[in-house]
């Protein structure tokens, strides 16, 4: 029931999915809806064997998360997370309120073992490639441990799905120089240079955009702001480069015309619906939160996305990641 | 003798900025190789009534701004701040290290009656027009007082330098509900909403780029952040479209070649260098740190906005409107 036109763009994307991968997915929400849109769609006929799940309430967007997944224990998001608490399901998607699904997660299903706080990895598409933001929002205060387990769960996680490997880790930070920023950024320098970890240092804002670094560590109160004007700034240079073509003379107008396929290529290059969500990474459970735009293609990607991270075990090897991270360095030699 | 084309840009951009507004400038730096810059410019001649002022040190882009500024006594941006406080000069602009500038400014200078921590407003532009961010990297650690005081500065800036009556004051946070963020931006939320500002409440990364907000107040560790990653994203999506024209046919380059002078608008709008540097605001003196790109354009409209600052009386009146701050409510009715 989450995302801009639910439950519409969830059954059109979870259409493509099962058309694409033969993907087993059960709809959890208000049953008569769902299955109004089963039945508008086109290729509604596919979904006949897709179970549906009967959540009677909805979390808004805008809605407190933990006030709303204590209140109603009946909505797709926490009757997502029971199904997966009681391994009905092997993953959870929802394009809903991101902080919902994750104050359900942590309440039902908890913490992976040996994780202090779970972040949001959120992928950042650039001219070479694509660059992973954790902690993206989960946290806006974090110790300089937490920036550490963030850091080696990101790793994990650019490993296995984008298949990068030894990802270059970077400390997000006003200066490369060692000795900048905030006494936790400080000290969380000092952690990740000493853990097992390819560690590139301090990376600054331009960083994250170029291609230097591939999981780009920090607490959430700045990943939520960076994420969120990287994908203004997108839609802004777009804007103004809209403009400047209605204000061009007919030139610019041809111009316009004959650049169309160059445009429409890098709109699919930045366009989050690409990414296919983010993971919670750290609870207890494979939870996919997708982009709250939450078009069938970024649904379909999402749970592709959920389909990987079960395969490739991600959680396992968080946990084991970190479990290694913790024994003293002569323990390891 | 800061920026990347030092001497030769700076001498270039005063050239420009003599010719328009018969600016009187000092150039401050090795008095061999500025008169050599001065020599080699098609138009030094035009600088011949410039005064020249011998500094024999330079202090680089990478250099720890405080020791710099206590070791090189005799370097250019020392130098200028001495001549400003002796009151040779009305104003110092510089396009060299932005903290050796803030931290001689704060030693030599000190603060601007009433003001707790300078800090940098540096100008966004967006389709709509410009929004500053105030603090862009003076201030990593703020207490709530720092932010309230940033708005206060920002507002004045905004209001006498782009022309904005009662700027639109916005607070940088994870969400717009009031209670989302750290702690001490939240204290700040409860501190802005009382005084006498057009504050609009939080707004988000998004916020930045869309016209929504004037004055953007954060932390300066956020700030630079933000700051550096709308360039590095502006960059990145030019490079984009670069690659996509590369890549694409005949009717691509075609239609590349005919939206010339779009990109040419595009580039002027989201140019640093027309932006004219940034102002440190609660130092006691006028100082413009320019772009370290420093193209003669930039020097050019970084002493306008020195010539405007000092006009404009802008400390006067960011040192008025925070001492009527400091009055209780029962003394202003």
């Amino acid at each position: 029931m989450g995302g801009d036109n639910a439950p519409r763009d969830v059954v059109e994307g979870v259409i493509q999915s099962v058309r694409e991968r033969k993907s087993q997915v059960i709809l959890v929400g208000d049953q008569f809806r769902v299955r109004e849109a089963i039945q508008n769609s086109a290729n509604g006929a596919r979904l006949n064997a897709v179970s549906l799940h009967h959540a009677s309430q909805i979390i808004a967007m805008e809605e407190s998360p933990v006030t709303a997944v204590k209140i109603k224990k009946d909505s797709s998001i926490v009757v997502s997370i029971r199904l997966l608490k009681e391994q009905q399901v092997a993953a959870m998607v929802s394009a809903g309120n991101t902080g919902a699904c994750m104050a359900a997660a942590l309440m039902m299903l908890g913490r992976l073992e040996g994780v202090q706080r779970p972040a949001i990895a959120v992928p950042i598409p650039h001219a070479h490639g694509t660059a992973v933001v954790i902690d993206a929002g989960a946290n806006v205060d974090c110790h300089p441990s937490h920036l550490l387990q963030f850091a080696v769960m990101g790793e994990v996680y650019t490993e296995q799905i984008h298949g990068i490997r030894r990802p270059r880790v970077g400390l997000l930070n006003v200066g490369e120089e060692r000795g900048k920023g905030t006494k936790a950024v400080q000290e969380a320098y000092g952690l990740l240079r000493q853990a097992n970890l390819n560690f590139i240092g301090n990376v600054e804002g331009r960083d994250i955009v170029n291609g230097r670094v591939d999981v780009i560590v920090c607490d959430g109160f700045v990943g939520n702001i960076v994420l969120k004007l990287a994908e203004g700034m997108a839609q802004a240079l777009l804007d103004l480069l809209k403009d400047g073509y209605r204000r061009g003379g007919l030139s610019a107008k041809l111009g316009a015309k004959l650049s169309r396929p160059v445009f429409r290529g890098l709109k699919a290059h930045i366009d989050p619906a690409e990414y296919g969500g983010a993971p919670l990474l750290g609870v207890d459970g494979n939870c996919i939160v997708g982009h709250g735009t939450s078009s069938p293609l970024a649904i379909n990607n999402a749970i592709a996305l959920a389909e990987r991270f079960i395969d490739l075990k991600v959680n396992s090897l968080i946990r084991a990641r970190l479990h290694s991270l913790r024994l003293p360095r002569s323990g390891r030699a």
